[in-house]
């Protein structure tokens, strides 16, 4: 049976990233990907600036406490009139333009002014307290380098080089379905063997906190014809399509099969791991479409391993995870599960760090000990007994 | 000069919960606070389940291997038709109702089938993979307390008791303007002491990741009416005002006039830390107002440390933060500053497990330092040399 690390690697190589598009830096830009290396327009700072208020000198007057004649004295925001020759020091706020000559700023406090005269307590060295111009950045120089992701300060720093339009990826469309006779949709009550369908909403919402455009779609039920107009309607409006359920045990053949019809090639249907083994990928032309095994534990670890890593490269992210990172337990833990296991967590901040703590877990339909998770850890098969501080890979799903 | 925790504490004493409102469980619910507790209204799962394929049995019969009459099978969604008598077993599938009187069931690998008997291999105890009903949960009983921020999970566990519609905080409202006559908006081109206003749109941007409405009202320069109107604007659409600039030195008497005669009350206008000292807080009626100092750093660090809980707190979180949790170096790191210091850095996930990163900091004007961070971490004041490893208190900012 196909590994999860294989898995995820027929996912990525058949995934590319969605055309990118001239784009607006509102809001919608944040977490999308630049595909465009974004240079500086100007010189910053456009003069050499000071760092402190004190004092612009000549260092090669410098060399030791000396005493300068104070010529001028120039505030953040405005300009130096005068260059500073031998002998000269001229006032600056922290700031401010330091004058055309001096290439060193002492701090006030270690001065001491006497009329129209200076005194430096110390030596100062070239290039002290000065900010070069364009040291920040060069006119020329790229500033954001494409793929880089928009966040708070990338929108900041686009604004400063002038730019309020950038080519970048759209946030990927995805169409979520549920199959199942036995689901109703809340509000509903359900009756004798059925149950509410919670994977639409959740899939929907995780979707959503991936960044995606997510589309709910509805519930198909069993019947063929029902789930082939819904299945069409994803392709025709999504860039990647999630089914829940209908691709385990006997009604393997027949989700499948519709997908087959309508032109969507199968690359696997089952992965070793727990939960959610029986998990189908194919692909109709670019299309990524994911079958979920419809039980929530499963629906959940399967979108967060695979489903969002797709989302990731289709929105132009270079490296598109899942991440795992060596964590401490935050308490004992002891487990036995015939396949490699995706369990999940949660994070809690602790007065020696970040510790992760195994949600408690009833079996693959138990939702409500999933509800506090924001990680998965990852488990080996077989037996593992572990103290609590023993290192286990985890990911956060935030 | 005020302590950052005292200052924080002055905001969040301040800060009330808006009001919660009915609250359709759609993508725009994501992230927003349940002010209501919700109960189960079923039980669930609705029958006592079989967690495995195998026999139900009664485990007063099976004290020791015994051979029991099979009576029926149920698979998954069917129901059993007999209850199951003294010296019976019942082949029941994963997630299957066990008949009435069965207490156990054990796996089909720990039996042996011959025709309509089946041998089991070991003793059975009461309980042994059966999920009793209502286990998960129980009618009536709470499963999502009040405060609880709707994650993709929750959001499926609310659906899973039949909500669609739940009673839960409103994001917060929050108007951002910038103050400066030095300020121009890109893509215009900066003349001599022009600078391009990137605070505006990061602002707005670190409001829309912290999940809040967050309106942009532009740039007010340094001309009394203007900002008035903006200020007045804010005040009117919003339930937390931002202003950038205008706080410190020359301006400093000039912005709070303004919100003086707006009826602003002030509560703080400065604080012992790094970058960022001259921070304004009042509140207009119940509605916070801060001025940030005008730097890039300085904006994006007093966000994060003051106006992002305060937006936490308007949108119901019983803990707004900021969270601090110790994390180890990723390369040796050396400052000395005279206040403490929030230093902008960044997570690296390393085979050892999550690091921090101090970004690369010219000053409190460098965007492009700023550019790559998504984490402060604190330091004292006064000189420090620390070696890579060495632990530091890191607050997440993304």
């Amino acid at each position: 049976m196909l590994e999860v690390e294989e898995a995820l690697a027929k996912v990525l190589e058949r995934t590319r990233a969605i055309p990118p598009v001239q784009t607006a830096l509102g809001p919608a830009a944040l977490g999308r990907v630049l595909s465009e290396s974004v240079a500086s327009d100007l010189d910053s700072p456009p003069f050499a600036k000071s760092l402190m208020d004190g004092y612009a000198v000549r260092s090669a007057d410098a060399a030791n406490p000396v005493t300068l004649a104070v010529i001028e004295e120039v505030a953040a925001g405005a300009t130096p009139t005068r260059a500073l020759g031998p002998g000269q020091a001229t006032r600056v706020m922290t700031g401010a333009p330091v004058p055309t000559g001096a290439d060193a700023v002492i701090p006030h406090e270690q001065t001491e002014l006497t009329g129209d005269t200076v005194q430096l307590r110390r030596a100062v060295k070239a290039g002290e307290f000065v900010l070069g111009r364009g040291r920040e950045m060069a006119a020329g120089e790229v500033v954001v380098p494409a793929g880089t992701v928009m966040t708070p300060t990338v929108i900041g720093l686009l604004a400063a080089v002038g730019r309020t339009v950038v080519v970048a990826h759209s946030a990927a469309r995805l169409a979520v379905l549920v199959t199942g006779d036995e689901l109703i949709e809340a509000p509903g009550v359900p009756g004798p063997g059925q149950i509410r369908n919670s994977n639409g909403p959740m899939l929907t919402a995780q979707a959503t906190r991936a960044g995606a455009q997510a589309r709910y779609l509805g519930i198909a039920g069993d019947e063929r014809d029902g789930l082939r107009e819904l299945i069409r309607a994803g392709l025709e409006s999504a860039d990647l399509v999630v089914l829940s359920g209908g691709v385990s045990a006997g009604k393997y053949d027949f989700v499948p099969d519709v997908l087959r019809d309508l032109g969507v090639e199968s690359h696997f249907h089952k992965i070793r791991m727990k939960p959610g083994k029986p998990l189908f990928y194919g692909t109709h032309d670019q299309t990524p479409v994911f079958g979920l095994p419809g039980n929530p534990v499963s629906s959940f670890v399967g979108f967060e391993l695979f489903v969002r890593p797709a989302l990731r490269k289709l929105g132009g992210q270079a490296i598109p995870g899942p991440v795992f990172v060596p964590m401490p337990l935050a308490a004992d833990f002891a487990a036995n599960n015939d396949r490699p296991t995706y369990a999940p967590a949660w994070l809690e901040a602790t007065p020696s760090g970040l510790r992760v703590r195994p949600a408690p877990w009833f079996g693959s339909a138990d939702l409500r000990g999933l509800a506090r998770a924001d990680a998965l850890i990852r488990l080996p098969s077989g037996p593992v007994s572990y103290p609590a501080g023993h290192i286990v890979a985890t990911m956060s799903v935030n």
